[in-house]
């Protein structure tokens, strides 16, 4: 169903129509189609799906709707609402609501569920903590599968995911976990102590969200189990959260490598101003940077005069110099991304650019070479030292951009902001007293 | 458990505790352990694990490591490898073998097999074909729970997952899904078609792995029916398979976007001239492409000579300008592969990055004119002369940035090529004829 489909169920008050094609569809889905409605109608809509669907859909509402429907109605449908949400997007909901809404939503909420609230929100941002839910099956060994699985029959549906349950000791200590599979094809009288799996995997609350992803993707996890300081189980994460992140992650690391500052909002919803500060201040950085390419032009200004061909290879010179850098530079800020690169490979790595930038220093020199002879007719000796530059340029820039995010990392930097644009100005400066001196040398000015 | 452990009670022939050590480890922890080792030594732990484990080991080895095993091995254990192997790890692992070791395989196959085997070879690298699996549990809408889940009882170990089921018609047409959560909560003698869930969300075999990968993301799924042309069930990919495309198709955006031709091997892995062959075309194209900003220099000679201190201010502005546009694309190509900016948000796109760059461009403008008058100390003249153009400049490259990611995608292109590197070669053109055009202009050259 369109959006022009339900427009027009709508004006024809055909509501039972709508009612049924809107329970066919997935709660993202419809979501989506009353994501660019106005209020009235949305709430119209919403108040029309079954309840539980009703819970999900909210729960996928941008901001902005989530708020209009709060303000719009009762406590009573808040409070299930509420008792619905998984609490993963009850934290979500209420680090995004205007003030005075955390309050309705607090309001409605009981003592014991403020309490856990809070303890919640005191997790930093991007830890473990702040991904968490608390709603997964808790066994217990003694448990037999028969026992086991008439459990999770009576609390499943109110369990964000019960593939992977989490036997626990009476301190709440995380023993072991047992999937759901395992379960099902085991007969009914085994005891889980005999089936579960002892040797588990799990993160720390305060543990980083780009550690949760690489364990995920290491080893395939459907969810993780999350521990506090003294082993407790104190909730999961589950992996259709960890893609969010994974995505989130190399996002910033993409506004990181074009010299911005990372930002969680998107393009469309950020404002002009915002996104105005989130570029000005590394434009700011670099171009002050750009006085030393000025500061050595000046310098060598006799040379330039001189021989005034010369000027015209700057651009190319230099462009060459920072893409050959951002090449390097992005494979290994990537490499060590996705951990196929470690600190300890710096020699390898280092080694691997000098071979590699050779080759790529010398085919672009030869073709140059052949292209100023032939085409631009300027002279073996301006051929002759914009060729050599090329060589001397690419090898550094690529030696330096493959170098550079490694140093940033041992440093406990992110090797991200090692990228093109911060490269592209130190690779500039070299290249042009390379440039300058080889030509001071070669044509003895 | 690490090497030096492993390595010792080898040597000491300590094999009971060592079998009993690494029954407690984690498979993928085991391939991992193992990468390093040299081959005899690889072979005897690998007969040493319960054989399962051995297998789900075997899957997670390099390719040189299973080519190794393979070779070893006799071909009643290779059998047995094959048989439990999921079926698309056989296919990563024939597509990877060198053609001896893909006879062996063939030869240990049964003739359905390898008809099974060739078909699924055809699939396009990166199609939803390529990525599934067929090793899940199929169901009929008119068993009951009690049925179905006796049905995954008995089978359930040799599926890959077995927590999202398949209802089909007796044509194969892939009719409802049932997750093993509704079962499990569900009443014995319910019947599936009661339960079942008919509005489904399928791909299609020749369907992009991108389009996949995003259905994932957005629905949160864990696994994915795919069909063929004539809508019957051929297989399902599961989310972990998923979590490699996503990270592999960032790495591709990232390597195109510093202008080298993607590759799926990694940095380490991949030889000095792979690498060099990957890098070396886009640098000569660009490298040639300066070509343009050369002849605008070599025009405005007159100008330059005229006034040598304009030649100092020109890689500022060409890196200003470089990094401005590459801000505006890295956003854009962004914000398209993760789909929260679509073709018809152009309009939205160029208004805002016109507010944006006007901010930006004259923020820049302001700070240069101060630092130009205050310690460069050029005049006047030069100063508003560099000024201008950084607003010109910033403005231009930033609508260009903007734009032509999304021209690129209107003209059935990958936008990541519109990055950085040919951003920076259109603006560097653009930047020198404002600064000369500008300077020619307020000081009458």
């Amino acid at each position: 169903m369109d959006e022009k489909i339900l427009m027009d169920l709508i004006e024809r008050k055909r509501y039972i129509e709508l009612k049924e094609k809107l329970s066919e569809m997935n709660a993202v889905d419809i979501a989506e189609l009353l994501n660019p409605l106005e209020h009235p109608i949305t709430l119209l809509i919403f108040r029309m799906l079954p309840k539980d669907m009703a819970v999900e859909v909210f729960s996928y509402f941008s901001s902005e709707q989530q708020a209009d429907i709060i303000n719009a109605i009762t406590d009573k449908e808040l409070k299930y609402i509420l008792d619905e949400l998984f609490f993963d997007d009850m934290i979500d909901l209420i680090e995004e609501m205007p003030a005075n809404l955390v309050n309705k939503i607090l309001a409605n909420s009981t003592h014991d569920e403020r309490k856990l609230i809070n303890q919640f929100l005191k997790y930093p941002a991007d830890s473990a903590g702040s991904l968490m839910t608390i709603e997964y099956v808790e066994l217990k060994k003694e448990m037999t599968v028969m026992k086991a699985l008439k459990h999770i029959k009576d609390i499943g549906l109110s369990k964000e995911t019960v593939y992977t349950c989490y036997v626990t000791d009476d301190n709440r200590k995380l023993e072991a976990i047992i999937s759901l599979r395992s379960l099902v094809v085991s007969d009914d009288e085994i005891v889980i102590k005999d089936i579960m799996h002892e040797d588990i995997i799990y993160v720390n609350t305060h543990d980083d969200q780009e550690t949760v992803a690489g364990i995920f993707k290491k080893y395939g996890f459907l969810a993780l189990p999350v521990v506090d300081m003294e082993n407790r189980l104190t909730g999961i994460i589950t992996v259709d959260d960890i893609m969010d992140v994974m995505e989130q992650e190399a996002t910033e690391d993409f506004q990181r490598m074009a010299a911005m500052s990372p930002s969680e909002e998107t393009y469309l919803d950020s404002s002009v101003l915002t996104l105005a500060k989130q570029r000005i201040p590394w434009l700011l950085i670099l171009m002050i940077g750009g006085a030393f390419t000025g500061g050595i032009i000046s310098k060598f200004e006799n040379v330039l005069s001189a021989v005034v061909a010369l000027t015209a290879f700057i651009p190319m010179l230099m462009d060459t110099g920072g893409n050959s850098g951002s090449q390097s530079s992005t494979l290994i800020i990537r490499g060590l991304a996705t951990g196929e690169i470690a600190l300890k490979d710096i020699w390898k790595v280092l080694w691997k650019e000098f071979r590699i930038s050779l080759i790529a220093g010398t085919t672009l020199a030869a073709v140059n070479f052949a292209k100023n002879m032939l085409f631009d007719k300027v002279g073996v000796l301006v051929s002759l030292t914009v060729s050599c530059t090329l060589i001397v340029t690419v090898m550094v820039s690529k030696i330096i951009g493959g170098v550079l995010p490694l140093l940033a990392k041992r440093l406990k930097l992110d090797p991200a902001i090692m990228a093109g644009p911060l490269i592209t100005t130190i690779v500039d400066t070299i290249t042009l007293m390379v440039y300058f001196t080889i030509a001071s040398m070669l044509m003895q000015l």
